[in-house]
């Protein structure tokens, strides 16, 4: 592995401390894996690439021009997923127009109560996955309120139908939704990779140093190349997944 | 707040960002609290303070000094919510002889197997928690096994019985077993705050940005006086404790 | 209480092991309940009050005129929270167009797949709550795949965001997703009612050797109108409740 | 499959219902199971055969006689899964001294608080899985508090590790904690038996229906010698056991 990104956020003596902890091991791949692509819809990109600085006036939770570079990460592996049949999940967000549901989140954000005013410069809803990597007719969206995929979902019970040992996960924010999604995965002893250049956030900081968490203790942050090698060397068609049902239409077509 | 733990580890841009994404408000202490001590047991805390490199090389998981420079703080809040008859909920690990239940813990870590191994230097349990701040008989002792205090446990049983509204979360490690429970208190929508000077991790960048993505999103990150100052405002003997019990260990270990 | 409607299920020594195991005590109302409607849509119902085996033809899941016989206590009970403020919470099912995510369910029905086949005799979705009692604009709904109104929700979060201490159930059917409400309920620790006369089932036995069983360990069995005394008893507007929204569609449905 | 048991507690009308709703279709077994006996202690046992009436006294979860007709069934399966290799996970309860954490429990039973009282006439724990069918070191024990094997527990986690599409579920009782243990099973997707005759509840009808509730929409009621023929035709040695901890010994021996 090159020199990881969190490495110029960690002192000296957390590198110290990472070498002799034993943490780190590298776990590999598992037999059965699906592929999670986490809350990748207009409340975290835009529906452009925009300076972050910018776009987060419009929308509070965006990641800016990050989103869009992880973009055709995303969508090498979601097509190379779609063409061995390896099953692939989305996340993203659902909330009352009311915003009553969004519970906790609203006592931290001072801004959570703009979700669902009137935006006149777009009709794009927030919670649509971004038209460029959305899901077709035989993949799978979780919604979700929290920031795990697993909590207040169904996630656990696919992964069991699926007969899933392993999960790829991808997306945003890194240490926001990505992260929660890890660590359930984890604590259910799914074998865990990170595809790295999909991974986005928000914060510099808190991107490069989730992902050393995560690798430290929860999952192996992997190159997207890896990755598609792996899904490449897979035997084709392995699942057992959705006939297909018709996907609603990008809403700007709605 | 003074200048935040976290500030010089993110970048300038990070800093704009947090100041205009709307998150970091203070969401302020609930009504009913419980006080959870996380994972406050020997493996992470040596059995005396001890540079972290040379804790280490024993204690894999050990944060070193920094755990003892916490345990006065931690102190004083167990014995405050005691004091005004506020729960106390503390957390450790627990294994089975052959660490077939360490499960993903052991894909990720090259010294995971040396928990069970016998330890010529000592005769102390990693789990135990350290004498200093041990429970006592009307305090609550949770087993668990993976990060969150929640996973796997009774936690969201027992503070429907107690009737909490709102958790103060500290222990160890910030960036691991802290943050995995306060982000399934955050997804039940429990009121949270951190005591800062309580929380400790073997990482300073990890300690930093998590308490930093934390008070962000999910917790405040608000000074152990702050925290000992709301138990004194609190109602005593709000909560219908356990009578008090001789602290059993695990079932597994009698 | 009158001779319980199980009681004609029960043998002899039945009677006897029930009447000495100390089971069945009567635990009580809480102070701060939820109303919880499980399932009243028209898979359970059918459109209209049919006799069960015509009903059953159509609707697999039908459990005929005994659902219009509650009806009218459903109405009473959800009226009756509306007017002091008591959150109302409908479950009711969700599914792709395809039907994969029925899992489970359909190793076990050979009809399972009827759910999704065009139905020339009537455009109703079956998973639509009846319009007799259908939802208003600050009642709660919560689209589940499971019998439990609990697993794979939301329903944990929002009850603690409620500030519940228990919940009235009720609702459909009563041996399979109220039974299992009420158990998750049970596990987490909620003090719970069930109003049977809202209570349904297509098995006369499974209705009332159900009824027996949470009556025994889990709730207390009690008439509707002593659930609407109780209501009577609460303070007004006690809850944080949504300030309205539409009733929305799961959104998959959009 | 013969008459089942609880054909003699339906009413005409049920069954005419459950043949044509579609319900109790044949699921079959999955490829890697695992083995789950549960809560086979002394408190639903006693410690010898004894008459229901008689033994309830001193053991209020007391099943009786019923629960020594099953302990040949469960050691069978026991022995035949231990030969192949398959996983046998027990499930028994755990309390403090104070009887705090029985919680919902203790609201609906008049006798709750006999669990920690002294018993003259015993020094049996009633939480110690009966000796005739003791885990050995290689089986896994789940300690847990509430009526399923999932709730508060690590056997999904566990589930996940070894790898299981499906459990064969058995043990007491019949109508509380086999059927909550099955539920959560459905509900994650895992493919269900009940191998019958090691299944035994206090209530003879509650034993009955809930077979049949259970058979109808969860699981399959099989006969245990079905059972053992299926881990018969197993390839032996499909899973990664424990390499084998010691196990306390009978308590009666401590």
């Amino acid at each position: 592995m090159s020199e990881p990104i969190w490495n110029k956020f960690l002192t000296e003596r957390d590198k110290a401390v990472f070498e002799t902890s034993g943490y780190g091991a590298r776990q590999g791949f598992g037999k059965r894996p699906a592929l999670l692509i986490i809350d990748v819809n207009y409340a975290f990109c835009d529906e452009r690439p925009m300076p972050i600085l910018e776009s987060i006036k419009r929308w509070r939770n965006s990641c800016g021009e990050d989103a869009w570079v992880a973009m055709p990460y995303l969508k090498r592996l979601i097509d190379k997923a779609h063409e061995k049949g390896v099953p692939v999940i989305y996340t993203t967000g659902v909330r009352r127009a009311d915003n009553w549901d969004s519970g906790s989140w609203r006592w931290k954000n001072d801004r959570a109560d703009e979700d669902r005013s009137n935006r006149p410069e777009t009709n794009v809803d927030g919670n649509d996955i971004v038209a460029e990597i959305a899901p077709g007719p035989k993949d799978i969206v979780i919604y979700k309120q929290k920031p795990s995929g697993f909590l207040g979902t169904n996630m656990a019970s696919y992964l069991t139908l699926l007969g899933c040992d392993s999960v790829i996960v991808t997306g945003t924010t890194t240490s926001g939704c990505v992260r929660a999604t890890v660590l359930d995965a984890f604590s259910l002893n799914y074998r865990i990779s990170l595809a790295e250049e999909g991974c986005f956030d928000r914060s510099q900081a808190s991107h490069a140093i989730n992902l050393c968490d995560m690798n430290a203790k929860y999952a192996d942050v992997v190159k997207t190349s890896e990755v598609l090698e792996f899904f490449g060397s897979l035997p084709s068609n392995l699942f057992d997944l959705p006939k297909g049902a018709p996907v609603a239409p990008h809403p700007s077509k709605r």
